[in-house]
Formats: C-alpha cells, sequence, structure tokens
C-alpha cells in the first residue's frame, strides 16, 4: 500500500468523471483514450465498477453511470441541499442584478457550488453543481480562502508535491488577506476566459468561513457600475445567510 | 497492475457503501470497523475520496457522501427512470394486490431495483433503489436467469474464484429452466427470513430478458390464495411492459 491504492483511487474517479449531460454513454475506447490508461486496466476497472452498479455497461458496450448511483443521489440531494430561505436570497440576488448567483463550499482542496440560480440573460454563466473546481482561481475561491488563510500552505504543498497545479503563492495571499480586509474579491477570467465574478464570504454561527457566494456572467457586463450597483446587495445577502445559516447543509461544513 | 487495484476498487465501493440514510455520516473509527481495513489505509482512501467530492469530511471528523454526487443526481434520476405508463403499471398492481411492486434489471453480477411502489399494508417490504443485490437468491434472481441462463456459469465461476458467495449451482440452474417454462418463480424467506416475492421476466423488443418485475411481503400474506390471484395479474402486467417497454431506461439494458 505505497501509492498504487492511491493512484486507483484517482483513476477510479476519472472513469466516473467521464460522465455527464454531455456523456451520459461512452464505450471503451473513450474511456482508454480520456484516462490515457491501458486497454486491460481501463477494462478491469470498469467491470469491477459495473458489478458495484457504479457504472453500467448495455448490451451494445456502452458504459454509464450505474443505478448504484440512485441509492445516494437522494442522500446528497437532502444533505447537500440548502434551505428555502437560501434558495430566496439567491433568487433576489438574481432579480436585483440579472446575472448567475451561485453558493460554494469547501470541500478538501476544492471547492463545489451545491446551489445555483441562473441570470436572467440569454448569455449567462451556468454552474454545474458538485464538480470540484480549484481553490486558487476564481472571485469565489478567494473569499473562501479569505477566511481561511491557513489553506493556501496546504495547497502549496499539494502543489509541491505535484498534487495540484502550480500557482503564484504569493499572489493568491495578497488577493486572500485583501478580501479578508474589503470583505469581497473579484475575478476576470482565471477560470474562463470569458467569465467574470464577485463573490463574498459567508460564515457560520462561529464566524468561520464556510461559504462563498457568487454572481458570476460574461466580463463585458461586469464594469465597474454593475459591480457598485452589486456589491451592497451581495454584502447584505451574505449577512443574511451568515445569521440565518444555509440549512442543514451547514451541519456539514 | 494485478489484484491489488482491483480490490481498490471493492474498497472504494465498500467505503461509499457504507453510507445511507440510516447512516448519513460516519466517524473514521466506524469506518475502519466497517471496512477492517487498517485505519492509515482507510484515511488515505477516505482523503482522497474527499479530494476528489465523493465522500465530505466535516469541521467535527464525520464523514457523509460528498457533494460530487450531484453532478449525477439528475443524469442518473433521467437515465434509470422508468417511464410514467411503468409507474402505472406498478401502481396498478399495488391497488390490485396489496403488495410492493418493484422493477429489477439485471448489472453485472447482480440486479438492482429501479423502480417500486410500496404495498398498502402497514407491514410491507421496502425496497431499496439503486443497491446492488444477489443474482443467486430471491424470486427477482431467477426469473431474471431464467432469460440469461448463460449468466449461471459466470456466477459459478465468480463463486469458485471467492469473489461471489458460493451456492448450489444445479439448484440454480434448475430453478432458472423451471421458471423459464412457467412465466413466473417464487421464493420465501430467501435473501430475508421473513419475505415472500413472486417474479416475472420483462423482455425488450427483441425478447430478451431485461427485468423483473416482483411482488413481496410477509411471507404470511403470500400463501396458495394469494399467488393465484397474483399471477395472472403480473403476467399481464409484465406483457404490458414487454410490448411497451419501460422508458428510456431499456436502452441501457
Amino acid at each position: 500500500m505505497t501509492q498504487a491504492p492511491m493512484r486507483t483511487v484517482s483513476r477510479v474517479a476519472d472513469l466516473i468523471d467521464q460522465f455527464d449531460h454531455l456523456n451520459p454513454t461512452r464505450d471503451l475506447k473513450e474511456l482508454i483514450e480520456a484516462s490515457g490508461l491501458p486497454k486491460s486496466t481501463v477494462l478491469r476497472l470498469a467491470t469491477d465498477l459495473v458489478n458495484r452498479g457504479l457504472l453500467a455497461i448495455n448490451s451494445k458496450g456502452y458504459y454509464s453511470i450505474g443505478p448504484a448511483f440512485l441509492r445516494w443521489t437522494r442522500l446528497a440531494q437532502e444533505m447537500w441541499h440548502v434551505d428555502e430561505q437560501t434558495l430566496n436570497v439567491l433568487e433576489s440576488l438574481v432579480r436585483d442584478l440579472g446575472e448567475t448567483a451561485t453558493l460554494y463550499v469547501l470541500q478538501g482542496r476544492s471547492r463545489t457550488a451545491i446551489a445555483s440560480v441562473d441570470g436572467t440573460h440569454a448569455i449567462r454563466n451556468v454552474a454545474r453543481l458538485g464538480e470540484p473546481l480549484p481553490l486558487t482561481r476564481g472571485a469565489s475561491a478567494i473569499a473562501l480562502l479569505s477566511g481561511n488563510l491557513a489553506l493556501i500552505d496546504s495547497l502549496k504543498n499539494a502543489a509541491l508535491l505535484g498534487e495540484e497545479e502550480s500557482f503564484d503563492v504569493d499572489q493568491l495571499r495578497t488577493r486572500a488577506a485583501q478580501a479578508a480586509e474589503l470583505g469581497y474579491s473579484e475575478s476576470q477570467g482565471e477560470r474562463e476566459a470569458d467569465a467574470a465574478s464577485i463573490a463574498v464570504p459567508v460564515r457560520n454561527q462561529e464566524g468561520r468561513v464556510i461559504a462563498a457566494l457568487s454572481i458570476s456572467g460574461p466580463i463585458s457586463r461586469f464594469g465597474s457600475g454593475v459591480r457598485d450597483k452589486a456589491l451592497g446587495r451581495m454584502i447584505a445577502a451574505s449577512n443574511v445567510l451568515s445569521t440565518n445559516g444555509i440549512g442543514p447543509v451547514g451541519g456539514l461544513l
């Protein structure tokens, strides 16, 4: 039990990660190409995952997400569900600002969207719930780090070990410290070239930052006028969430 | 890449399998006990799973299903969803017979419930969707095997390799062949001591058995009178499903 099992966990996760709404089914060839692993390895992992119901294979040899997910999807939805009040806060932000409002939470060395309300414009940002995103890029990452500066060292160590993309540690620290002072963070084209975002931290009863509330959309709509209008609303919204909590999911954070 | 990675897939699946509605959170000690693995191994696997969002850990050290499952919630529900017509057939069976009606599909060397309508009695069978169950026990297993007799050899081989519980091959073959002839199967107390079940195969357009439709409840209510009443209805119901299909999920089978 040295590195091999850990690599296998990653490989298993990589295989499962190949399936989404755009790619609900995959054949063996696609899985091999996407994973870069030898055919025999992919076949063995996939067979084992099929036997556990984590993947399924149909009579034509196409793989898909397995029925075992039914077991956990309801559980995940109940646990990672924000309450009605929190959703109302997001909806009210979208009504006022027109841009997509999203709530991100810290998970290990990543951040994950657990709730999102789409903006009202045809061209808008659409958040993918549940997908682990980097903590080193984007306004929401900075807002989360602003209350968890010690995490930057853990990210740095992971990057040194090659487990994370490398990044400019000093710059990240400066930005997180600044966000802690100002109470918000901004980003333009960091994670996706055309997307801009403004984010504010959300705290739990003990004052610990557990989430980031963001609005995001195309860079072209995120001029300084928008920022000035948005910031007051967002800080007010985050205060409401910090005071009232965000529902049962808060207990998981 | 000999046996080790396969063991790891099983270990990963075992860890995730520890979480359900009765046990939404688990601490490290429980995970170690449940898995029988050394602490360091569980810790390493769990940490890797947390980094991929498949597990989450809160500030008190309790693990839960991770937010990454949100990514597949809609996908899994859409793919493994039977259509309205199929659900109506199950509901109508429950109205007529009072017992829980469930639709099982073949998955690898197991069967999995993908749709179920609860019986009307206070004491009733409740099917857990998405959970892989053995193909060697229970009326639904026999109904599925009745159209896939070749699978019995694969189950036998897996049992010889220690990957499956051993079972009486000849008895299983006899029962499956009999079910193929009669068009139904029965079981009493096979998978759970107090539960009885009657199951009929469901076919796809090409005539291949892709699912089993069962009714199940306490043994005390499954006398021969019930069977005689139930059988005609169930065979009629399975004919409807075999003719009309069970929805998009049929394409996965």
